[in-house]
C-alpha cells in the first residue's frame, strides 16, 4: 500500500467559480502528479470552456469510470454528459447542480473505494439546489451520505493553528443557548480522536474559547460553569482540554502555538482571526467520516472566475492534507487491523500484578469516585510528556 | 504651541501589575523624554518598590502638582500619601482602588489643562472599586467623568488597522438584538468624525462587519435590513461606510487595508483578529472627549508583575498615538477657532452661479427627493478621490 500512489477524487464544484482554474494550476506543477492520481469528478465540456478562457496550459484526460485513471495524468472523470452551459462568474440554478452532481457520483463510489481521499471544491449554498432537493451545505451533505450515523468533525487547518467550531449553521444571537457542557465534551472528544488518528498527534492539546470577553462582569454561565465543568469531564476521559481563554489573548500572542488545535464558540470568533494570522490558505478537513475529506476554504470567488486571477494554494494544501492524513490514518489502523492473539505467559513472576492492584481493589471498597478522579491526571501526564 | 513640548499624564493602573514596569521601561529611553513631558499620576513608594523588585534603571522626580513638572524629567505626580502595599502579582481591592485614585486625579485635572493628553495603564475591573463605588470599566469611566453629555468613541489602533465596536459590555447572547440600523449610523459618525479630526483623514472609508457568516441560509435582519439600510443613510450624511462584509474575509486577505477602519459588531469578531494581525501592541483610542486619552489594550499581567518580562511597546505606542492624536485635532481645530469674515466681492461676474443655479432650481420644484439623493454619491467619490 505505501508505494501505490494514492488516488484523489476532486469534485468539480460550481462550474462558474474558480474550481477549473485552480485544478488546472494545482495539477499543471509535475511534481503533484508525483505525489498521487488525480480523479476530477467533472465535465470535460466545462473543463475545456475553462481551459479557453483562462488560455493557460493544462492537459487532462477523460476518462469514464474511476477505474481507468492512470498515474501521471489529469484523469477528468465525465460525470454526465449533459450540456452545462457555463457563464463565467454568475451563479445559477445550472452551476451549482452540476456541482452537486459531481459530489453526488464522488460520494457514491467513495462507498466502492475507487480512491484513497476525496477533495471538494467550493459551491455556493444558495445556488447547489438540485431540483426539489435542497442542498444542505457541504459538511452536512457530507456526514448525510458518508456518516451512516456518525457525524462529522471539521478542522479548519492551515500553517498557524487548527480550529475546529463548537457551533456551525448557527445564528449569532442563538449561540449562547447551545453551548452545553456535553455539546464542549463530544465536540472534543471528536476532535481528540481526528488529531489522534489523521493528524498523529498522540496526546493532542485543545484550547477551548470563552463565549463572553473577560474582565466585563458580564461572563455567563459558558465561563464560569459550562466550560469547567466540560473540562473536567474531558480530564476523566484523558483527554487534554484546556480553558476557557479569551479569542484575543489565543490568537493576538504565541499563545496559540501551544495548542494542537482551539475550539471556538462559533464562526468568527475562530475562523477571523485564524485567518488573519495566515492568509495564504485555509484548508476544511473532515474528520470522522470512513474517507478522508478536505476542501479549500474558499467560495467559488465568481468575481474572479476566467480571469486567471485565482491562487491555487488552498486547493494544493488541501491535496498534500489529504494525502497526508489518509497516510496517517492507515497507519494508526494498522495495529488494530490484524493483532496479534495476546500470550499469556502463566510462568511469569506475578507479584507486580499483585502489588498493582492492591491500591485499586482497595480504592474500589472505600471510595471509587474520587480514585478514579485522581487516577486521570496522573495519566494525563505522562501522556503529556510524550506528546 | 508648536514648539512647546505637550504634556502627557499618565495614570499608574492597578498597583500590583505591571503599570510602573512599562512607565521605567518606556521613558528610560531618552528620547521619549525628547518628544514629550510625562507625569505620572501615582505614588512615589509605589513606583520604588517596583524599582527595587525590578532592579533596572529608573530616575523618577517627585511632584506634588502638575505645574511643577519639568522638561526632560520622569515627573511622579504623588496622588496622595497613603501606605498602598505592594502585592506583586495580587489583584487586591487596595491595589484596584490605588488605580482608580489616580485616574480620579487626572480626570479632574483634565478639565483645568493641567496638561495635554491622557494616558491609562491598565485597571482590573473586578478589582477597582472603591468603598461602595463600583467602577464602571474604563471606557464608562471616562465617558461619565468627561464626557460632559458626549460618548466616548473607543477606537482599537495598532499598525495594521483600526477597529471599533458597535457592541461593547454586552453579553454575546445579546449582541444580535442591540444591532440597530440607528447604532451602527451613530457609530460610523462619530467614528467618522473621529478618523477626521484626531487621525486626520479626509474622507476615511469604514467597513461595517456582517453578524453572521455568509453563505449559510441563515443570514438575518442585520446583513438583509439593518446594516444596507445604515449604509445608505450615512451616504446620505456623506459617510463613506461599506458592508457588510465577513470578517474571515476582510481580515484573511488584504481587504482590512482598503478601509481607514472597521466596525466590528461585537468584540470577538474585532479585536481576535485584529491582534492576530499585529500581536505586538494594540492602542484602545478614546475620541469623542474633550482631550486625547489612550490605553495600552493589554490587562495588568499580574503573572509577570515585578519579574521583569513585561513589554512595553504597548504604552509606547499608545504615548506615540496620545502625541500624534493631540497635535492632529489641534491642527483641525486651528481653522475654526478664528474664521476670517465671509467678503463678498460685488463686482464679480455672476454668470457662473446663475447657470449652476438653473438646474438645482428645477430639481427643487419637480422632483426634489431624488435629486438629493443624487448630489450625495457624487460627493463621495469626490471626496474619495482626495482621501
Amino acid at each position: 500500500m505505501e508505494n501505490k500512489k494514492l488516488r484523489i477524487a476532486i469534485t468539480q464544484g460550481d462550474t462558474n467559480g474558480v474550481g477549473y482554474e485552480m485544478i488546472f494550476k494545482t495539477f499543471g506543477k509535475p511534481e503533484m502528479l508525483e505525489l498521487c492520481t488525480p480523479i476530477v469528478y467533472g465535465s470535460p465540456k466545462v473543463a475545456a470552456y475553462h481551459h479557453n478562457a483562462l488560455g493557460i496550459d493544462a492537459n487532462f484526460t477523460i476518462i469514464h469510470s474511476a477505474q481507468e485513471a492512470k498515474d501521471g495524468k489529469l484523469n477528468l472523470l465525465a460525470v454526465n454528459d449533459d450540456d452545462v452551459k457555463v457563464e463565467l462568474g454568475q451563479p445559477t440554478p445550472e452551476s451549482g447542480a452540476a456541482g452537486v452532481k459531481a459530489m453526488e457520483r464522488a460520494v457514491s463510489e467513495a462507498k466502492d473505494q475507487l480512491f484513497d481521499a476525496l477533495v471538494c471544491l467550493p459551491l455556493s449554498k444558495e445556488n447547489a439546489q438540485l431540483d426539489g432537493y435542497a442542498f444542505p451545505g457541504f459538511h452536512s451533505y457530507v456526514e448525510q451520505c458518508m456518516g451512516d450515523g456518525k457525524k462529522v468533525m471539521p478542522v479548519y487547518v492551515n500553517e498557524r493553528t487548527r480550529v475546529a467550531l463548537a457551533t456551525e449553521d448557527v445564528p449569532l444571537k442563538d449561540v449562547a443557548q447551545y453551548i452545553t457542557s456535553s455539546l464542549i465534551v463530544d465536540k472534543c472528544m471528536e476532535l481528540n480522536q481526528t488529531l489522534h488518528a489523521d493528524f498523529r498527534i498522540s496526546a493532542p492539546r485543545i484550547a477551548i474559547l470563552a463565549l463572553d470577553p473577560a474582565d466585563e462582569q458580564m461572563q455567563q454561565a459558558a465561563e464560569k460553569n459550562i466550560i469547567p465543568e466540560a473540562v473536567q469531564k474531558l480530564e476523566e476521559k484523558q483527554v487534554l482540554a484546556f480553558g476557557p481563554y479569551q479569542s484575543e489573548q489565543i490568537f493576538g500572542s504565541t499563545d496559540y502555538m501551544h495548542f494542537d488545535a482551539i475550539l471556538a464558540l462559533y464562526n468568527d470568533q475562530g475562523k477571523a482571526p485564524m485567518k488573519a494570522l495566515c492568509p495564504d490558505y485555509t484548508v476544511d478537513f473532515l474528520g470522522g467520516m470512513p474517507m478522508v475529506i478536505t476542501s479549500p476554504d474558499v467560495t467559488p470567488q465568481f468575481h474572479i472566475a476566467g480571469k486567471n486571477q485565482a491562487d491555487e494554494t488552498p486547493l494544493t494544501q488541501a491535496v498534500y492534507l489529504a494525502l497526508d492524513a489518509t497516510r496517517n490514518r492507515r497507519n494508526y489502523n494498522e495495529p488494530y487491523a490484524n493483532p496479534l492473539q495476546k500470550l499469556y505467559h502463566e510462568h511469569r513472576d506475578e507479584s507486580d500484578k499483585t502489588r498493582f492492584n492492591v491500591p485499586k481493589k482497595d480504592a474500589a471498597n472505600k471510595k471509587a469516585a474520587p480514585a478514579d478522579k485522581k487516577a486521570a491526571p496522573a495519566d494525563k501526564n505522562v501522556q503529556a510528556q510524550q506528546g
